[in-house]
C-alpha cells in the first residue's frame, strides 16, 4: 500500500502525515499517510489539463475497456481490499464486498454507455440552400467534456462513492480527468483503489494526469483544488456544511464552476390508514431495517415517518418499538460522525413534545456505536419546530402522529427538497390520498411506494439528486447513467468542414449511435 | 394598450408611472405605464404557484394549443405591434416584421415539440423480481416542470426574447407558469404581446397566474420576483453587470435558484491566411455587414477579427475599412446604449497600440446614432491589455494582427467563455491549422466555420450559450428546442402505483413518445 500522493503515474512525497482510525477499536492503523502540498495541488491539474487535451478524444472503445480494466484491476486487489475497508469505516465484511460489486459494475455500465455512444446527444440539421429570404447552413450539435473534474471521496461509501466510485466513473467516460480528494478516514482503501486505476491508466496508455490521487486530513488541499483555476468541476457526498463551503468556493472564483454536493436529506416517509391497519408489524419490522442498516449513514436513511393517528397507529407504534430493541448497535465510520450522532439524537429527545418511542441495543465490547432509536412528536409541534426537520445522520428515525390528513400536506409543505420521498398504502388508500400521493414529487428527485428508501439501484431510470438542499443541483443525478450529464455542456458546430467534425457527427452515422436527423430519431 | 400590470387575469393600478422614449428621436411616446408595487410581486407570485399545480397536468395537445394561440393573437395585433416597436427601439420595419416570425416561429416549434412530447427523457426500467440477493423494484423516471419562473424582457429583442420570447414560450411548454418583467425600453410592445398572451390564456381556459406582466424602470420589482420564495427559476439576457446581480441574488436566497443569464461575449473570428489572399475583398464585405447589423447590438456580433500578418491581411485591412466608410449609422435601442457605445468605443482607441481603420456614415437626422468604427491592435499589444477583451456593445470590431500561428492560439487562451468563436477558412488552410481549428469549440457554445456568428437559427441542433461569461451556466442553450430544458428536473417513480403515474411512463406508450425501455429506444 503505497501513502505517498499520486500526482499523474508518480507517488510523490507530501508534507505531514496522518494515520487511518479504527473506529471499532479507536486504535490507529498501520500506514503514515503524506498530507499533499499546493505544489502537488497545481502539478495535478497541470497534468489533468494537458491529459484533457489527449483524453477527450481517445476512441470510445478504448476509453471502455480502460473502465472494465479499473474494475478488473480493483477485483484483483481481492481481500486485502475489504479488509483494509472494514477496518477503516467499521462496516461489515458483506456490506464492502456487496459495495465492491456496486463499484465494478458501475464502472462497466458506463463502459458500455461510452462504447454504445448514443450519450453524447448528437442532433443534427441539414443545409437548407434554397430557404428564402437567407440560406439555412448545416448545424451540429454534441455534448463534449468540460475537462478536469475534483471528485471528494464520500466517508459512508469508502468503494461506490470514493476513489473509483460512481463520480469517477462517469466522469473518465465522459471524458474529464478525475482528481481524488481521498477522504482522511479510509486513506488505505483509498491507496489500494488508486493503484488499481494506475495499472489500468498505464495498460491502456492513458495521457499521464488522467487521475491523480491526494490526500489531507484538513482542508487546505480540498479548499486549494476548488478554488484552482484548470478545475472545471467538483463532485462532493457528505454535510451540508461541507457541501455548501464547496459550492460557495466555486461561486467565488473569477470563473464559477458547478460544484454537485449531495448534502443530505430526512427521507420521509408516509404510511397511510389502510396499510397501517393491515399490516403494522411487516411495515415496523421492514422500517426498523431500513432506519439501522449500515448504521443509518445512508443519505437515503428514512428519517421521517409520518401517519395520521388511529389504533393501527399505536399497534405500529409499538411494533416499531419492539423492532428496534431487538437490534443491536453497530460501529459507526469515524468517531465524529459517532459522537455527532449521539449529541443530536439526544437533542432531539430535548425538544419540545417529542418522546422516546425506543432504543437499540449497545455492543459494548466495541468503540463507536450507534444505538438505534426512534422517537414521536405530534404534527403540531413538528410543526412549529424547524429543529425538528434536520438530518440526524445514523440510526435514527421520529415519528410524526398527525390528526387528520391535512396536516400530513402541512408538513410536506414546510419540508426542504429531499432525495426521497416515499408512501406506505394499500390498494385502498390509494384513492382516498391521490393529491397527497401526487404532491410527494414536487419535494423530492425519487418517489417510493411500498418500498424502502435505502437501497439505490444503479439503473438509467435512477434519480439520485433532490432539490435543494438535499443536493446542490437536483437538476442532475450521481447515480445511474444519467450521472455522465454533469461532466459535459453542449457544442454546436456550424457549416463546418466535414472531416473536422468528431466522429459522432458525420455523415453516414459511423458510430452507429442514435442521433436526431433532421428532427428524425435514427440509429 | 393597456398600461398597467396584468397580474393573473387581471389589470392591476401600480405606482409610479413612466413612459417610454422614441431614441430616434429622443422623444417621449404616448402611454404612462405603472411600475408594479412589492404587493403586486406578491400576488403574481401566488396565483403563479396555485396555477403551476394545475398547469403541469393539463394535457399537451391544450398545452400545445395554447401556445399556437399565443402566435395567432401576435399576429392579429397587426401593424400596431410592428410600428410601437419600431419607435420605442428605433429597429427598422423589416427587422421587426422578420423578428415578429421568429417569434410566433418559436411558439409553434415548442407547440411541436410539447404535442410530440419525447422531449420529457422518459425512461423505464423493469423490475426484475427474481434477481438476487434482493428483487429489483420497477423505476421509471422523466423531467417534470420546477414551477413558476421570472423572465426578464431583453432591450435588443423587443420581440423574439422579451414578452413571448424564446424564454417565455419554452418555459410555458415546459409546464412552468411565465411572470415577464417587462424591459422599460419598449413597455408599449410588452402591452400588446402581453395583451395577445392574455387572450390565448383565456381562450383556452388557463389556470390564472399562468401568466403575468409587470413594469418597473428601476430595480425594485426584478429584484424583489428573484428574491421571492415561489420563484422557481430565472432567464435574463443583457449585460454582465446586470447578469451577475441577479446570479448573486438567487445565490444568496435561503433556497438558491438557477438563473439563466446571457451575458454578452465578443464573438472571436480567426481569420486564416488562405482564405484573405483569395478572397480579402469578400471576407471584409460581409464582416463589415455582420459588424453593423442592428446597429452591432447582438449577442453575437463579431467583436474581434484575428489574422496572421501578410500581404492579404493589409489588402483585407483596407478593404474593411472602404466597406466600413460606406454603412451608415442607424439608431441604437436607448439612449444610455447609445451613450455607452461612443464612451467605450472612443475609450478603446485611447488603449496603448490601438490605432482606427475606419468609421461608418453618420445619419445627422436622428438621435441616438452609432457610428460603425473598426480599429486595430498588435497582437502584442493585446496580449499584455486585458480592456481590450471587453465586450463594446455596438457596430465596433477590434483587428488583432498576429505575427504568427502561435500567437493567435495565445490569443484563444487568454479569451474569458464565448458565445460564438468563428473561423475563416479556404479548403487549403484546412489541414495547416487543425488544432487551431479543433480548439475553438474549447472556448464557445458554437464554432462556425465560413459563415458569420450574427443569425442564429432556432433549431434542435442550435447551442446559444457559452462557457462563463458568456452566459450564468453554458450547459443550457436559450435558442432552440433544448431551451425547455432549462426549466425542468428529473423525478424517478419506483415501485409506483400503475395508475398513478404520469401518462408518459405508462405501460403500453399510451402517448406514442420516444422512451428508453430496459436500455432500448422504443416508441
Amino acid at each position: 500500500m503505497e501513502t505517498q500522493n499520486l500526482v499523474g503515474y508518480k507517488y510523490k512525497n507530501g508534507g505531514k502525515t496522518f494515520q487511518a482510525i479504527d473506529p471499532s477499536s479507536g486504535n490507529e492503523l498501520p500506514g503514515e499517510f503524506q498530507s499533499a502540498t499546493l505544489a502537488d495541488v497545481d502539478a495535478t491539474l497541470d497534468l489533468a489539463e494537458k491529459a484533457s487535451d489527449v483524453y477527450r478524444y481517445i476512441d470510445k472503445k478504448t476509453k471502455a475497456n480502460f473502465l472494465r480494466s479499473i474494475a478488473d484491476e480493483i477485483n484483483a486487489l481481492g481481500e486485502e481490499l475489504i479488509e483494509r475497508a472494514m477496518a477503516e469505516s467499521g462496516l461489515p465484511q458483506a456490506r464492502l464486498q456487496g459495495e465492491r460489486g456496486r463499484t465494478t459494475g458501475q464502472l462497466c455500465m458506463f463502459a458500455d454507455l461510452v462504447e454504445e455512444g448514443s450519450w453524447v446527444e448528437a442532433v443534427i440539421d441539414s443545409a437548407l440552400p434554397e430557404r428564402k429570404p437567407a440560406p439555412r447552413p448545416d448545424i451540429r450539435k454534441m455534448l463534449i467534456p468540460v475537462g478536469p473534474a475534483v471528485v471528494f471521496g464520500a466517508s459512508n461509501f469508502p468503494l461506490a462513492f470514493s476513489v473509483a466510485g460512481g463520480d469517477t466513473a462517469s466522469a473518465l467516460a465522459a471524458g474529464c480527468p478525475v482528481i481524488v480528494k481521498a477522504h482522511p478516514a479510509h486513506p488505505g482503501t483509498s491507496a489500494l483503489v488508486a493503484s488499481a486505476i494506475k495499472k489500468a491508466a498505464e495498460k491502456h496508455n492513458m495521457p499521464e494526469g488522467v487521475f491523480s490521487i491526494l490526500y489531507d486530513d484538513g482542508y487546505t488541499v480540498g479548499q486549494a483544488l476548488v478554488k484552482h483555476p484548470k478545475t472545471r468541476i467538483v463532485t462532493f457526498t457528505g454535510s451540508y456544511k461541507g457541501g455548501m463551503a464547496l459550492v460557495k468556493l466555486a461561486q467565488q472564483r473569477q470563473e464559477p464552476i458547478p460544484v454537485f454536493a449531495e448534502m443530505g436529506s430526512v427521507n420521509p416517509v408516509i404510511i397511510l390508514p389502510d396499510a397501517l391497519d393491515n399490516r403494522y408489524q411487516q411495515i415496523a419490522e421492514q422500517y426498523a431495517a431500513s432506519i439501522t442498516l449500515g448504521a443509518g449513514q445512508f443519505c437515503t436513511n428514512p428519517g421521517l415517518l409520518i401517519a395520521i393517528k388511529s389504533d393501527g397507529l399505536k399497534k405500529f407504534k409499538n411494533a416499531l418499538g419492539e423492532a428496534i430493541a431487538k437490534i443491536s448497535s453497530t460501529t459507526m465510520l469515524t468517531p465524529g460522525i459517532c459522537k455527532n450522532y449521539a449529541n443530536l439524537s439526544e437533542e432531539m429527545l430535548e425538544e419540545q413534545g417529542v418522546s422516546i418511542i425506543n432504543r437499540g441495543i449497545v455492543n459494548g465490547e466495541k468503540a463507536n456505536q450507534a444505538q438505534p432509536l426512534v422517537a414521536t412528536v405530534s404534527a403540531s409541534s413538528f410543526l412549529v419546530n424547524p429543529k425538528l426537520k434536520d438530518e440526524v445522520f445514523g440510526p435514527y428515525s421520529l415519528l410524526i402522529e398527525a390528526d387528520y390528513e391535512v396536516q400530513v400536506q402541512q408538513i410536506l409543505n414546510v419540508l426542504p427538497g429531499q432525495l426521497t420521498a416515499s408512501i406506505v398504502s394499500d390498494e385502498t388508500d390509494l384513492p382516498k390520498h391521490k393529491s397527497l400521493i401526487q404532491n410527494l414529487a414536487k419535494i423530492a428527485g425519487r418517489v417510493i411506494m411500498n418500498n424502502v428508501p435505502t437501497g439505490v439501484e444503479v439503473v438509467p431510470s435512477m434519480q439520485h439528486g433532490g432539490p435543494f438542499p438535499a443536493t446542490s443541483d437536483g437538476r442532475f443525478t450521481s447515480v445511474g447513467t444519467g450521472a455522465i450529464k454533469r461532466f459535459v455542456r453542449p457544442v454546436s458546430w456550424q457549416n463546418w468542414a466535414h472531416d473536422l467534425l468528431p466522429d459522432e457527427l458525420k455523415d453516414g452515422n459511423p458510430l452507429e449511435i442514435w442521433r436526431l436527423v433532421d428532427n428524425k430519431w435514427t440509429k
